[in-house]
């Protein structure tokens, strides 16, 4: 940990750059932000961050020994930046990627960028505004340790954050993050539609409170399902049984057949989403079938409820 | 093999029903057909048979060593048309059931009656009509033997039949047969759900034909699916995506549960059909966790397709 | 809430009974103990306990207003002790049954005791000896109320105890919780073992670290990983790939079945279990009908790994 | 169907290459076949097929409008074979690839040769030697056509062969046969593994045999299995449980990926495959975390099986 660090570029204001800016200033650092919403650098600017025009002025003002923050949508948006960004760039400057970018893209950005580039998985969502991230960081050591002061004050402490190895393994661990958690979603989501649909008229969000409170199955998901059914109420009838989303736990599925290694709660998962987004040309398969060899009545689709 | 069999009581014309009368008649026996369905009866007439006033007189008309082959639904209308035949029942008569019971209720039923019992699993459908059906018989071997001519008659012929074992033998392969069933059709839907869906414009009829000329998949089911694309059109358009009917695949899971033996696919084969219809609790949670973790935008009830 | 409630009858003093004396005492309240082990109840008594000769002791010392946990082996134990209570049971009773019953036996053994009987749900496992269970529980209103004194000692609080409903359902939320947990689990193990089988050398107790601060999916059972790693290796090298268990995932599924709630996620998880104690007979199928069909070869029993 | 067509070239004359020259030679066409293999090339030439020397010796002998067939292993193999074609190929030529291709390598190769390029997706294994192949094809009309009388020698008549469409589709449809293929194995393995382990003592070639008369699941692979139970015996103690194989498969699977199309049947076939060649390492966690929340005993390495 060097104590020369002193200030950050965070390039990219959204709801999770806000909090980037907010709490690398609360814990004493400068702030050089840019986004191409002006709105965004006026509200960093009022919470003490110097604003910038531009991407390459974040570099500009940076000076030697840049230390940068992307906190753009992954894709086209990291490739962008990092274009923009390139030319002011030297073997000592260092990139952080705190978005949810592939991991294939990470090595390659890495590979072609002058600088020290971290790929660092973020996760937390919103809530991480108080307690902080976890950050998992795949990158250059030196850098890593370079960047510590920023990764405490960003994660929830010393703890919340991890070097997990060489170029694309913060991405990559991040990933299977995700692809664990929609299987965890799903899980609960087992469990509460089982209740809903059993012997008993539960109530769901006492439910989920007595569970939080020392049962096995508690956590941070579990508490957010005792949100939702607190606030959309017992039968959540006002929610819409559709999940959209879904681009990290394919890419987990992807990564595990690559690997040759079985996912199979993951992978059902990710296909209940796909499922919830259609009509299944399956189900109407084995409508008909049952027809040609039984002769059971075929179910006609306005007949469907 | 005995020679003496001669006439053959049948309860129960229906649709299956019907099809055993036909084709025990062709075979060169008498039959004495009864249904509470007087026009069954009727049409039973047509074909050849003699008519009955009553389960009882069934029993009545076919004099000592009584051969009755029940093709009634499963579950009380089999011990109702029991009950009603016991008092004129011996041990060396033989009732078989045909129809698709529970192998648990078939064990009950052979211990509590004293006719031999033979439970008969029926595999085949309306198509059996003309090429005879499978037929997996349980109970004693004895009475197995004595019906051949008849087993001969209903099934494809002598392959077409088999004693499994001892009671409720015949019941237990058939519902297996029936879990495996399910799961064929489900693995042929997600193989056409995902051709409609694919890269390519195809006839999927002509996807099925190709199929069942020479290919390693091709089967009696996936000749069915090609009838179904033909008759239905390319997009199933009018046939809705929802599976009724579960019962026998409910207890091959169940059965599986009891001796541990892991299902997964005929298990997410079943599923599958719950899952056609009802709306999912689990989507609706997962939905509203999506907000509670990242501020994803909750898709509300009207807003789904 | 009555002042009344003074003295527990605790029967059964295994891990989690000792823990049940242990809070009670903690709470200011009097415990009379007892157990088959001498042994148990001698500790019991060391903790402060007043000790009892046999269950019917137990009843004989709490006089009027028995207040009665049960805390012994799910099945013949449970009826085998309230057998023995019977006939000192009256109406003003309570007996808790706080082990892992099947939520039927829970309806039965409400239905055919004088006392009120509450079936309560018990999770938290050893390490609730300190921060107290979390307790679902099930019956009459009046008792729960008047129990909460000690629901809220052996809870981890008011929070973490709850009437479900009418018997049974303690211990029906339970079982839902249960397979719930198997699914839990499962869902870290397909994650953890894509890390441990993927790109990067990973250390894995080091991503539980980091995920279980701050990240969407950090949970109580993601400490328990952080544990596992901590104690047993990155690599589980010592730990065999055979899970136990399986009894309330299995009433999941059946009760899932029964009101046709698909619940693939639990049921993977509780095939994986199966799947994990035998040979699998569908994967010698397989690698034969790859001969079938391909001429692929065969891999025989002794070439396998 | 132009009556042309005379001389076909084949390249590759493994076990499947062999049964094309056989069976274009039986319909009456002239062969000249080559392979890396003499001996091979001596077997095509006793059946009455021309030889070659080389790759390009086939094109050389089959003067201008050459049909050449490929019947080498998928990958590699056929772009070596292109290559070495390519200088001799013109656009009123036609190379067919009856090999096992990944769709995208097949689309990649039709754009890069100046022949038409036919990918042909080609299933039925060695038993396609009686009784012919099911052929799907994808590429250029006026070349399915031209070849028309070969697709009739090879396949199973007319209604084995189709083109599918456009350039891939032949070998993306193939792809998709192969997804359901496993999908059906493992079906039929469920089916099995619960008779092999259930309540009676089960003759499961009689089983396979009774089926396959007449019951709704009878199709070929179930021959199959017929003559796996006969040949192995009724345990398949013999085998292991151990399925190789499954790039087709995970081909599959990704594609149903990216078209966001659930697939959990042929997802759950392919796990099975992958899980059936390994250690599991979620189950060691599932073990140790079984003792971290329930203190239940850890089964160890050496104490499993």
């Amino acid at each position: 940990m060097r104590s020369l660090f002193n200030t950050a570029g965070i390039i990219g204001l959204g709801r999770m750059g806000q909090i980037v800016v907010d709490r690398v200033l609360a814990a004493g650092h400068d702030v050089v932000a840019f986004d191409i919403d002006e709105n965004a650098v006026a509200t960093a600017l009022e919470r003490g961050a110097s604003g910038a025009a531009s991407i390459s002025d974040v570099a500009d003002q940076l000076g030697d020994e840049k230390r940068i923050w992307l906190m753009v949508p992954a894709g086209d948006p990291v490739d962008a930046a990092l274009d923009e960004l390139e030319p002011s760039l030297a073997s000592d400057d260092i990139v952080v990627d705190g978005g949810n970018s592939n991991f294939h893209d990470s090595i390659r950005r890495a590979e072609s960028t002058d600088a020290a580039y971290l790929d660092c998985g973020t996760s937390g969502g919103p809530a991480g505004a108080e307690r902080g991230f976890s950050l998992m960081v795949g990158g250059p050591e030196w850098a890593y340790d370079e960047l510590t002061p920023v990764f405490d004050a960003v994660a929830t402490g010393p703890d919340g954050h991890e070097r997990m190895g060489p170029a694309g393994s913060g991405h990559y661990v991040k990933m299977i993050h995700n692809g664990v958690e929609y299987a965890l979603m799903q899980a609960y989501g087992e469990g509460f539609e089982l209740l809903a649909n059993g012997r008993y008229d539960l109530d769901l969000e006492a439910v989920a409170r007595t569970w939080n409170n020392g049962a096995v199955i508690r956590s941070w998901l579990l508490e957010l399902c005792e949100e939702a059914f607190r606030e959309e109420g017992n039968d959540l009838d006002g929610v819409a049984d559709y999940v959209a989303g879904g681009s990290t736990g394919t890419w987990t599925v992807q990564e595990a057949l690559e690997q040759e290694v079985p996912v199979p709660l993951i992978y059902g998962a990710l296909a209940e989403r796909f499922s919830s987004r259609d009509m299944r040309f399956s189900r109407r398969l084995a409508n008909r079938l049952r027809y040609g060899f039984g002769r059971h009545e075929v179910k006609r689709q306005d007949e469907s409820e």
